[in-house]
């Protein structure tokens, strides 16, 4: 939708987002927006199996780009430095770009990537940006591609200014700032929401890092809590997993319909999407995958268990692949089933849509207390939040899944393998 | 998302929608949600184009279907008339079906079943009823899967009781009722806000018809607005309409590959959804169709302008396919461009969403005054309303498209060709 | 709630909004808004008897006026036309000040200006304004208090920039853009409803006036139609009605002890609020009215007809305080009735929320079509949109209200008074 | 706002909520709706002081009361229990009365209650119940007084449904489940978000008691952390406090002129309200204390420090009066000020909104988790939930405030006197 700007004005117009009403564009943002690479974004969803659970969730990694781009913009403008309209812009476009390197059904396809390629999404950003008309626009406009590649995946290094990466990804960057609240608008999960704005307006830079004002910490526990829900009831709930685990297998066996084992250009990659990917596994469905998902018959949870200690087995279970096959080839044999029938599920999968950002990552943001005088104070998040302390290590989710028919006899199965394992080690953490 | 019901409850469980929250489902409306050609509906978007305009509008006719089936139900069970728990299930069946036998892009397809089968969507949805999984479920649970064929497309023709029909369509029916503020709340437009709880428990059936109560008269006139001003700011939208007339073009083209003019049986209909009809048109995209929508080089328009009059040549116009192949023929001749360059769009089309909305069809609520002693009075709606009154006959916009580079020239030429077309008649309508 | 603004930024800190998020004050408004006599609007409901009907009705003045004030901002910003940051704050002070006038019970009070002071509340602004602490303020910080007195009520009168007035008062400004939205969010009534910052972003300056572009103007019907519907669900309704009859026969009961017809001083006016009128009121309540409101006795709308005809005698009713004094002496009479149990309430009372923009103001928006070379041409309203053509004269209800226990004596003789007076003449207007 | 309903159904009509839409009322609601000790609740606003914070904040008793007796409704409708039509309506009423025995200011008038009548709001509602024509209704419609002046307060102590007090009155009952989320929307605050409906619709009962579905346990984790969030930034905000302060002091100060001290009657108490008391204490107004509020001139917090200690002193200051007096006796005397300058505040005071449900209150839901054969197996919350541990000890903060000129001063006395208390155990808690 294009609105009129006043001839002095460098906007071209606006684009209307059910979140923030009216965002602004640039002459530059609009014509980047137009790219292929970018305009790819509407046939990726934000959320891929999340549909499953709740119908409503159909929004692109486009509409989800395109807010991040928003929100890096009115957090550059009120973070208390001086930055030059050219530093808005240049994390702006960033925000509008950290994207565009994602396969089809997003995450789904980062275990292919990095099986077949050693690589992943974010390794993918920065090579569309340099292999595409990005490039190009970038360069017209006065922009320097390659460390706008780096600032898109937040690997800028930019030692004067950390933030500057920080704005693209931290704890809590512009990306989460805009998925959060968005997926609990289209899912209406009503998880995921937290007064973005608060945050925004109350963060500063301290030491070169971002930072959140003491004054705004119940609205940082919220937003840090509503992470955790939205993990737990969209990202990681169980008939999500299902598709996923699902896709997973269908994109194994059709790799090479897919050509995801062997592009080489930009151009391959980027003709890869939803729609594409879904037709090709619709018509090379030799496992009958696609007409179990089109049909509903979803793998079923047969087992589910939490863990909180650190006992080596059980560690090893969410981080080696072999020991989690293994496991899974013990409990198909108790149970009397080909070995393909059983699938354990842990959230530190590649394809586990954040799950980067789970436990391992220390929920590091730094808080400093303004005294009336201006002067700031650090603080270290643990000690003023005893919430937040307990956020950091939260869960270790194992499951087991399998079809239907023989959710019983799968179930029994994993009690015997994994109920003796230790679940819980004192409180001490 | 399956929540548990008491034992002694027929419910099944939960799906939580944003505009309704949780939406209890039957058993027998979960399993017929679980065929083949309901769960198509989560392919088939709900506003073709649209997107281009408003990035967040993603959301799906099988979200729609769910809502609709829901108030289905609320408006069923808050009818002063007795209705028996089968009654209200079929109603909420019917409008859970209703959209099951629209093509890939929706509206965009009526035009080639149209052009090759003689058949509107609505023709197919009884047809996808009895022959496929539908038909049997709804026979194991009781109920005449041909009734509700027709049902589904309001044709039961049950003299007792017309409304019966009116609930699945007429100019208040539940698909309206959830695909306007569904469509605003996805956009996030802002237009089709309309308070339809209010209509729904204000409405009563007057001489066996659905009927308004006159005190919801200004939600009733804000209900028939919001429809108006989301045809003009949505539907039909000047972007959202270019890519429509882009895709039937590229339809059109790729009418052999895509199989629409000799599709025998129901499974090879449903197979086709808005992601294999994309993955179709892009593998034989000779005319780069397809790659202009995807860099989003889209048609403009050229010249517009809307006709209050009967004139009978301006009435050819909106109703007579040749007349305006022949006034494209005559403003290309002048602007020295291919014929096909020139694109006359007009809301009478088959392809436009919503079209047979519009215009023709009168603004017919039934209204009555119920008096204090219970005597419900008849009154006429454009009587009551002026406001109404006004939005019956509203607007034949003609447009004429054609690509970036020749929209000087159409415009001069559209101007020659249309601009001395008597605009109005006197005020008398 | 204070958030910390940066040292070099000249704001004070944020204020939450519902509506809008967070408003951003600078020093001078926030020393503004903590003076007494704008303070005093949190004592002020901004509106009068609308709770009965929708109990979340509570919002006040002070709310109210500080969203004014931001849209005032935005709106100033956004407008294509070079204004000073000075100009900008002119604009936002006038409209955080422009309600300071209203007495208790807002609306309701207008009668008795009216009465005993020959004033209404649009007279009382500039006085307050220019005796109080706020004249003081504006001084200190170099404005001329004089003028923001005058431009508080849109009487300012620069002819270099006639639009400075209308973004205070006209059909559009931001007064009204702020209360249709915020009264719908606050009784929940879902009219209201209009996208707001689609009219704000696109309008414009022609020929020295507030005007709107053309692409808007289904944002300009959707809003002018919420203000209608507003009026008829909310500002209007029957029992909102009877609320502030009946405050208005308290009122003029206990006159004296409220001392309406004597106050001199400034201090003396803003002493007065809902608080105190209130209480006052139920100390002196000799004809039990509060009791009666206290216990939801209200009095009872006996008939109700709507008129669209020019016929003097009808014209008169609405006109004519004598006239209708006569008609409730003729009703009452006729159902031997003492005359103060019979009240005729018509919309152009000075009592009646919102009666001034009602029927006789013409709703004459400008509006210009923005080429594509950045010319604008003038367009009639009433010639582009049919809508707002049958908007603007609209309608004339009459009502007769009486207590409970006559309503159907008073209903009877009502209708052989009113019932033969012409209810419409042709289609002609 | 009364709409029709048909003659068969036992309902009035319906109200208008901003949360929930569309209220259905009984006659016998109805009628007890419209007495005066319920409709007295519309001048008792929800949240004394949280209006200088969030300026929306203007919302009333009344209208939660309506909310909460909705929520009633809908529980009861839904616990998979057996309850009759009066069962309900038992609860719904109890739920519509529960506060009727609030004074002036809410929570603020506590203090007093306690302080010369050894009473809370919670002794008051029985009594009113009891002693107004609400009495008279609930007999006339077949219901015992007595007993629903128990269930009222959740004192009913029916032990074969202990689940009935805990309806109205336990850590997710209807009256927070309420009033979170509408505090959240009429402050706009953000906070107190949480999918309540989610937890209705899968709470049971378990050995009798009120239980949720380990399902549902995000929910509640959201629930319990937006109860936390909303304490800390509106109930027990700053300046929400200050004024609640305040009002203490000037209530205290007026006490024989507002008759705290020696109202026998019912009626003497219910004709207490927000407006009575407000005119009362602006006309004995010998400390300024109104003035300074109406002109926003708020105490200022000086100090803040929050404990997680056992220790003795500590502890002492939270519920010990006296204790706290001699410290505010010792900080003044320090600072060289009056002793009554100096105020300390602490959660645990009556004063403060919601001080019953922190801390001390263990977060003791219930939870079952339901097997797929239907087997209800109990766990502990704090088992199952490593969030909610840490919800369950959280705050003892501790405030010192006194007026502007003195903040420095009585700061640094502050230090001094509480800085060396020891603040934290080890983390064994």
């Amino acid at each position: 939708m294009k609105g009129k700007a006043p001839r002095a004005n460098p906007y071209w117009g606006f684009i209307k987002d059910p979140l923030y009403g009216y965002i602004r564009l640039t002459d530059t943002e609009r014509r980047l927006i137009d790219t292929e690479p970018v305009q790819r974004l509407r046939r990726i969803r934000q959320l891929t199996g999340a549909e499953y659970v709740y119908p409503a969730a159909n929004h692109t990694r486009f509409e989800h780009s395109l807010g991040t781009m928003y929100l890096a913009g009115i957090l550059a403008e009120n973070l208390p430095v001086s930055l030059s309209k050219d530093d808005v812009e240049q994390l702006k476009i960033a925000a509008l770009l950290h994207d565009v390197g994602h396969g089809p059904f997003s995450h789904v396809f980062d275990q292919f990537l990095i099986r077949y390629h050693k690589k992943t999404h974010e390794d993918m950003t920065p090579w569309i940006i340099g292999n595409s008309r990005i490039k190009e626009i970038l360069q017209d406009d006065g922009f320097n591609p390659a460390d706008m590649a780096k600032l898109s995946v937040a690997k800028l290094r930019d030692n004067q200014r950390p933030y500057f990466d920080q704005v693209i990804s931290s704890t809590v960057d512009v990306d989460k700032m805009d998925f959060l609240p968005r997926d609990s608008y289209h899912t209406g999960a009503g998880y995921g929401q937290a007064d973005v704005f608060r945050l925004i307006y109350t963060m500063g830079v301290y030491d070169g890092n971002l930072a959140v004002d003491l004054t705004a910490l119940p609205t940082l526990e919220t937003f840090l809590l509503a992470r955790l829900e939205s993990f737990k009831t969209i990202y990681f709930h169980r008939a999500s997993r299902a598709v996923q685990i699902m896709l997973v297998k269908a994109l194994e066996e059709a790799k090479d319909e897919i050509g995801v084992t062997e592009f080489k250009s930009c151009e391959d990659y980027i003709r890869l999407d939803d729609y594409t990917a879904w037709s090709i596994l619709k018509k090379h469905d030799n496992l009958g995958i696609v007409r179990d998902i089109e049909t509903r018959h979803l793998l079923k949870c047969a087992f589910e268990k939490t863990f909180y200690t650190r006992d080596e087995t059980v560690t090893s279970l969410f981080t080696n692949e072999a020991v989690r096959h293994q496991i899974e080839m013990e409990i198909s044999h108790r149970a009397n089933l080909d070995p393909n029938k059983v699938v354990i599920d842990v959230p530190s999968l590649p394809s586990v849509p954040y799950s980067h950002s789970i436990g391992t990552e220390p929920m590091d943001v730094p808080i400093f207390d303004e005294s009336r005088t201006g002067e700031k104070i650090p603080k270290k998040l643990t000690e003023v939040s005893r919430v937040i302390d307990v956020l950091r290590v939260f869960m270790n989710i194992i499951r087991v899944y399998t079809d239907e028919a023989n959710r019983d006899r799968v179930e029994k199965s994993s009690r015997e393998v994994l109920e003796n394992l230790p679940a819980e080690t004192k409180m001490s953490y």
